[in-house]
């Protein structure tokens, strides 16, 4: 492989000669050689980009950087979100704590790249961009990082999470107004209980996802704090006057989001409280999903020797020779990824509560599990609604076997043959395994026709949504 | 140990006889021997007090429970909201996942103690109260008990939780302002960086916590949704009309608190994802104590060998033969009750995930969890400020000690004699471990007053709160 | 309530005039009010009573205490041992992460308590056993109250975990060769599968605990290491030659278990791993009885709708009218301890990583954790054997039942009439839903003679145990 | 892009025509649209390669499939080895639970690189190796998948973990021995204590280790078990006589690692205790680590305003202009690794709890946070060791600064002057910030030669390792 020769303070460097990155991100690349390359989320070297752009906006309109110098920035920056420099961004999770080796890694690709656009050789020259003094202005690791982390996480939230529990949510609503009508046995401890409506039971699963939305949305006014501003500790040392406010504005602009500027700076670069929050929230909603899942893939159990109380799609070859096994393939990636959410809970809290002083590092490392709980979580839920959810259909068959199978419905006869003659039909039903209504009539307690106008499963379920 | 004998559909069982419990709740405490006796909280006990009571109020209302049944059932409430009874309720926590059994305790309590305050001997006669007919009348332990969650969590946070996190967030913040011309050396990966105020740095704590008891109260709304009314699979089957909105509007009244029937029973049955919600809140306030308890043991380390920036009061004999070992002890259970709460949130989450069909069958340990953690956050809240925090006084000597050993000052001098000459004050600093001034001045490059006009921390620390 | 005043250092502390405690047990009792009252488990109370008495006859051994002194410490230790002193020990698990205060508070009890038992009036005189000058001779806190975790730890696994969980394990063998003849359905995905035996499925559990239990016992060894010796930061300052050693050979004789002196004090001291290891066996025995008390209710699901393939006994009234309804609740409670167990890992995981330098200060929350945990499986196990395991039975019904209704027997078919006409038979019966049988005597493919000559479940099963 | 169409039982699917995928493959890679593409880890590929071959060999000796066969599958499995089709398996992580898809991704590849390795066009003829018939020959995904897991498992642990541990253990073991004779502070509860050596120090932390690496090599036994021979449900279905055995042998011949078949198939399908107790171990490291890193960041941390009593090596550019602020950056990647695995443990233990009856669905999920923790560990402690452990040298102005400075020296003088008179040295010192030398001289109590001769931290330190 062709090297060119880079510099920082500390020396020379080798770095692949066709790539933007400089000596510091080389270094980071050769000092943490730590899982699987460039493990550093996408959407963090996004967020960069877009915080990036602001800060020259900001800068320029400042007065300390020339417009010549936003605008090549900026266009690098709009390089970066097409896509266009995937491949400039080798760097892994585990590296510092802070993040500033990303952070340098975007300041270097944005130099180099901007030398490059000029129509400059890497290596020769001095770039008209300089990585800390231009593209890293009013800036520190220390608050680009987070801020990034803010950027990264709400739009995940807001684009991929967030319309995908929906999508589910809503589905899921249409299928219980749907069913409403569909008396099936209810189950508490597993065991039989009185009837319900499958439209009832799954409008818990939409009450679920809508608190769970609720909650999610809760966690944003936090989440779109943003610490840029605060430079190294917290006190937005060189920064100029009114940065803060005017940086976040910009970010509020590029990504359409609303934005603003931190509170507090000192706890936005020392705690990350509000990734722990919001990440309770996902956390909240893989619980529901897990419920959810489980529901339905014990409904759906079968084809003979499950519950069998509805029906899902199959989507792949189940058996080649047993009709009817549809495996809830589905419901399994869904309880997954809940798993996984639950144990990436866990890794940003302990993130979390261990901030020293005037930093939290644990940046990178709550980053990417928070992206990815999000992404899974979005991509989970439309997974589910489009190959199993929108396609359940009651197994009519099954929810009728069990309805009159059950000796719960005995309850209805209380008021008109007494609670003691219903009692002597359960037991002897249960005994002799035989149905309530043979029971009943072959004690001679009450007609098949009786039988019918009083044992309603549809007269015991309620007016309850 | 004198019994007596006490019936139930499975035959006779033997009771002590100076308890007011059943046949049930013996069997209980016979078949669940697993940890310490009584384990149950009690505040879920009081919680079922109160919805009893509110119960029987509405059935009264409802013309299906007369009057004198009302306040006897009530007058026995009161008892146990008065602390009268706190030893009737031997059930532990590892039960029926329902908590079938604590509910069957509080009936038959309330109805063996009015027969006792009918003038009664116990297992004579019997009693008025009927522990089902009337006592449990329109209700099923599937929807008391996570009533009693509700109440009892929703009580805690307003009574002990909260105010412990406001008192200390208050001492905080008065501590913050009381700090706020107090200029130190501030720390970025536990490496010296540019100053801050001992002010700016409490304020980061101040705003964790107050974001903390935002994001607590977010989830308010949610708690205050009671499934009461649902009785056992959500339907409400057997409860008179009205009677959900009628018996949430008693327990608001008897308790003071908003609490309102949950717009959807089979979720508050089947979900507690309200407690999931509300605990991922504290779980959050968890991760912020255990950063502002480290930081706080950080700063007040020494008395030689340490940090020594803060003065925490001592609380206990140090070292008999050394002063000045003033071991942070508020801070250590601080964070061991962070530890703690941390792990009750998978607790929590894992049973919160575990529902099946109609039921979630994790309701005593997710109810035990959540008021431990609830009534330990608050406790060590006022413990901490109490003890530690109302009496941090900074070290003024440690505080200058750093500040003028401190290297980073040296960015000060950048407008005056130039980076490059900074550059070589504080190396030859470095190198030679000496100060920066006395560096400065055998270079030639300042004077003493120069020095002492130009590198000024207090002017480093920005306008930022 | 009568007070007597003792002295520290600090001054004068009253403290109840019935109470054998000091001014130090006084203090904490007054810092440090989070949570329940004597949450300190009493287990770690009892191994110091060991320990002290260890130390005892160790610091006489040495011919640094006279024996008489020894023999009285030895004395209250007994009587402390025998239950007699547990009304002296009021603190909290929240105090000085060191468990300094519960030190003190034994050293405080045999010093007054001896004083006692020479016939003086508690508060008058000096006790003749100086409480850190007798009772504490060679020991610091900070190497006793790891001993204490490690011998309560070991003695709880020995005498409650490991017994319940074998017990439980027999149990399920001898279920599991005695069903080792009933032929049933198997479920993978939940769905229909090829058959299996009861006792196959019995042996999964058994296999299961008999790895769990290894595992567990892999960790004793590490376990068995003690501190003690190790003093204040693992150097062993003021003790004398050989104590480590002599020390663990007491406590290995005064409890009957093989405690040795640790290899390396220094990791005693600073991290409790031993516990970490020890509680992650007791997890992973969680996570197994998670699946298999899940799988008891699974299969007991019913009466009428649900899997029934097992029966389970019947501890406490179901339903009043609905024979049949037993609710798994011995299950339940094993489930909810399996959630307790893995959210307690978590917190001792916290805690054991955040030792810092010499001392890791998470000592009494890692121990009340692990002791819950280790008495809640042990307890738990028992209970579920006793009143579960023990009495369950096959479902003959329930398993011919869908055994006969399964369409995966047809695979039993393909030698004799080839795999199309089997899949023939399998589809036709799915779509008219009615049992292979039917549907292959209707396509007339084989005779009723020939179903039950090549139909046999009991050759599917393998010869795997 | 260009297709080619494939045909299962359900129909036809369009695959992209360079891939060597079939229809089952592109279904899923349709049907799970969840996070990243080809997440499924290529450890799991991999393991699938060794473990086809060995299935084909066992195949061919039991006389089930032809040489030319075993030959073909063999030599493609080969190429997967090599990485040669790094490209071919698309599928993700979140799939069906059993792993199913990814079992037949590899059964399709090999089936059509075999196709082409022979000369033919994909799509074109049939295939002379089948997917199913041969390559999945006596095996289900129900057994393979997990097979897969454990020699996935077992090779990183053995390849990657445990040398990486190893490696950081012998370079803190041999600091340990150079530091011997370095006597500094000790500290507790992060104040000043007794002296110690960083020599014994380091002692702790090879202990931590040397502990841990025994605890991961107690989980290998249940670890080296292969469900390989189970099939469906455990019972081996569809097996030749002596297959698990064979399967194994060879599996342990081409992996070189002591793979025997599992005792209990059905334990071993069903619940994957191994996984979770492996994992167990790896989290204690984790545990350990975070505090080893810890402890390091501490004593390095300054230049001028931190603890300062060790020097790391500078890996990349500090500040600029501040000489000596050397970040922990290793430290910081070590402790996020720990919090991964941490987090990667509750997923991996929720995953392990959630089989039911013959199968956990939790297969791919665990799998790959056991992969991606076990070789983060192994990475982390490998960079941690070359760029951090192995420079790591005493700052000996800084601790003699701390040794020099330190109170609890005061100790040494009670024999010689009383304790009263040493406590007084030692008040006068701390209350004049002076040094215990000056105060003890100033109050005429000694002699600065006696000083010197009686205050000798290095005989403070004991003989313990």
């Amino acid at each position: 492989m062709a090297y060119r020769i880079e510099h920082d303070t500390m020396g020379e460097v080798k770095v692949p000669s066709d790539k933007y990155w400089g000596a510091q991100t080389e270094r980071s690349r050769n000092n943490f050689k730590i899982g699987t390359p460039a493990s550093m989320p996408k959407e963090i070297i996004e967020a960069f980009a877009y915080l990036k752009k602001a800060a020259a906006y900001t800068n320029t309109d400042a007065g300390i950087l020339p417009s010549e110098k936003r605008d090549l920035i900026a266009q690098v920056c709009d390089e970066i979100l097409e896509g266009k420099l995937h491949d400039q961004f080798p760097l892994v999770i585990w590296q510092t704590g802070s993040g500033t080796q990303s952070n340098m890694n975007v300041n270097e690709v944005v130099s180099n790249r901007a030398h490059a656009i000029q129509g400059n050789k890497l290596g020769e020259g001095t770039p008209f961009i300089h990585p800390n003094d231009d593209v890293n202005k009013s800036q520190s690791s220390n608050d680009t990082y987070p801020t990034a982390m803010h950027i990264a996480a709400y739009k995940m939230l807001i684009n991929v999470t967030i319309p995908g529990i929906e999508k589910l949510r809503d589905t899921l609503k249409s299928k219980s107004e749907e069913f409403s009508k569909v008396v099936k046995i209810g189950r508490t401890h597993l065991m039989d209980a009185t009837p319900i409506t499958l439209g009832q039971e799954f409008s818990g699963y939409v009450a679920q996802l809508t608190f769970g939305i609720q909650a999610l949305k809760n966690t944003l006014p936090h989440l779109s704090q943003l610490a840029l501003g605060g430079t190294a500790v917290g006190t937005g040392i060189n920064t100029p006057k009114g940065y803060s406010e005017n940086v976040a504005k910009y970010i509020a602009q590029f990504t359409g989001l609303p934005f603003i500027t931190a509170e507090n700076k000192f706890e936005a670069l020392a705690a990350h409280d509000a990734i722990v929050e919001s990440h309770g929230a996902l956390k909240q909603i893989a619980v529901s999903l897990m419920k959810i899942a489980n529901d339905v893939r014990m409904l759906a159990s079968g084809p003979r020797s499950g519950i069998g109380e509805i029906i899902i799609p199959e989507n792949e070859p189940g058996s080649s020779i047993m009709p009817g096994k549809v495996n809830p393939t589905q419901c399994e990636a869904v309880t997954m990824v809940a798993a996984q959410v639950m144990g990436n809970d866990v890794t940003i809290s302990i993130g979390g509560s261990n901030g020293q002083y005037e930093l939290n590092v644990f940046k990178p490392v709550m980053a990417a599990n928070f992206l990815l709980s999000a992404q899974l979580i979005g991509d989970a839920c439309v997974s589910f609604n489009d190959h199993c959810a929108i396609g359940i259909e009651p197994n009519y068959n099954g929810i009728k076997k069990h309805l009159e199978n059950s000796l719960m419905l005995v309850t209805a006869l209380n008021p008109h043959i007494g609670y003691e003659n219903a009692a002597k039909i359960a037991k002897k039903a249960h005994k002799e395994n035989t149905s309530l209504r043979e029971a009943a009539i072959s004690l001679g307690l009450l007609t098949d026709e009786q039988f019918n106008e009083w044992v309603r499963p549809e007269d015991m379920i309620g007016g309850l949504k």
